[in-house]
């Protein structure tokens, strides 16, 4: 008694065949975009995790958001700084966090020890794309290059949103801002740390084998056996990886009118499982298309 | 070089000994609620699946809501329906979902083969409190005795929201409103599917060990190997246990003034972690508290 339960949820998955139907959905708009409503995404700002499992985890870094904490983050990585780091972290519904915790292992040169808090930038230089929704958090909320930001026009700021698979630096109380060789990935939108600590980033593929790790028993769900770390083999810039070994990932422009269809169907989905469209959307919950190239 | 990342969550961890500070948390508020702040949940709504690796997964249901789905749900769980069903499918960022779907096993007396179609309810009935911050979903957000509801005064309905945790029915296309036997837990908030499922109820423990579940590879995460499935060994309501053996569960009540302080300072975070308090809170990311008693 099988159930096909959500069965137009598979349209979404980038790269399915197009559906034989007069209703669009966003993956039809994802599958049908133009070569043009694409942008590759810089090999420098790829993050290669390889972990002892064998799983890999990708992230892609948002220089745009936070330049010296990803300035760091790649001073990190070319100094292979993680190589034998763990994941000791996972805490159900909030984050899985990795790094050397549990080593004295110092920093590469070129990584400062002080960054500044980028928790939010100022307008100027970015061109937002509306949500076109409320947002609980901001008096705006859109899209710059692909990433979920919410702004405000009256205080000057705009920040990267806490949205599953976003990755921040791990920091102790203020004014420490983190230097990036602690990092976390939100296993569930947090948005009330949105401007209270540093977002470099978001993961793009292989999120499933993070938030999948088991949960930490201890307080704020550090593993308590040892045993249960996640060791981390390595973590490479893809711009330090050999030709034929680099992965390359392309996002949809999020200024393309592509993209503008892609999202007015997220907020209003009216194909075959669905009964009543929305309306509106989170910004969470549009996720901008992002696939692997190749 | 451990580092404190998001200490002051741990103060949300409801039990925690209260921390000797001026600023308050919303786990302090949970700690300092007087007994009339908590409302017990009656046995005949707690479901206790009992997984064979060993894990429980407590599921409070909404008959509220979903009345006919609900009475299935109980039917289904004094039948013994459920023992040797399997989770066999866990889609990434989606759902986690269960049921006899390889088996022809029927369906206990009692069972509505076809319920009506409960994805929302008429207002009248619900003493809302509203949540305070804007819903990209409805007109309206709140808590209805403990749960997330989204709703709208000028069309006359209140929906229960999906938040992690939500539990639904599966179904096929509509007009199929599924029977209860085939049942998912939301792994991420999926608010576009409100008003198109019906909601019946939500995980109020042992969440993380469905969302820690290995992702399936086949499409929507149906796992493709049986021997991924997850075997349930047990579904049983509380009230059908031995006096012994059965749990209890209180729920903060939503109209109680402790309840308003926690979920202004849920949107207003000022504890020392924090810099920027938002002014603002998503529906699913308040968390009305729920605690084990005894």
């Amino acid at each position: 008694m099988r159930s096909l339960l959500l069965l137009s949820v598979a349209l979404l998955l980038v790269g399915a065949a197009p559906p034989k139907k007069k209703l669009l959905t966003p993956t039809d708009i994802v599958n049908d975009a133009p070569k043009s409503a694409w942008k590759t995404i810089p090999a420098d700002d790829l993050v290669v995790m390889d972990l002892a499992n064998g799983s890999r985890v990708v992230m892609q870094v948002a220089p745009q958001f936070a330049p010296v904490h990803v300035a760091n983050i790649r001073a990190l990585a070319r100094g292979n700084y993680w190589d034998g780091a763990t994941i000791y972290r996972v805490q159900d519904a909030y984050v899985v966090q990795w790094g050397q915790n549990d080593s004295e292992k110092g920093f590469p040169a070129g990584v400062i020890a002080k960054p500044p808090a980028e928790y939010t930038r100022p307008l100027k230089g970015l061109t937002i794309k509306a949500l076109g929704s409320p947002d609980p958090y901001a008096s705006g909320a859109g899209f710059v290059n692909g990433w979920p930001v919410a702004y405000s026009p009256k205080g000057n700021w705009a920040n990267l949103a806490h949205c599953y698979g976003s990755v921040g630096v791990g920091r102790d109380l203020s004014p420490d801002t983190g230097t990036g060789g602690e990092l976390y990935a939100a296993i569930n939108p947090l948005r009330h740390l949105d401007r209270n600590i540093a977002l470099v980033g978001r993961i793009i593929d292989g999120m499933g084998n993070l938030s999948s790790l088991p949960r930490g028993t201890e307080a704020l769900g550090f593993y308590k056996d040892k045993s249960m770390y996640v060791p981390i083999v390595s973590v490479r810039l893809a711009s330090s990886m050999p030709d034929g070994q680099r992965p390359t990932y392309e996002y949809m422009d999020t200024q393309s009118p592509s993209f503008a269809k892609y999202l007015k169907l997220r907020a209003n989905r009216h194909d075959d499982f669905y009964i009543r469209p929305a309306g509106g959307v989170d910004l969470c919950n549009v996720n901008p298309p992002v696939r692997k190239k190749g």
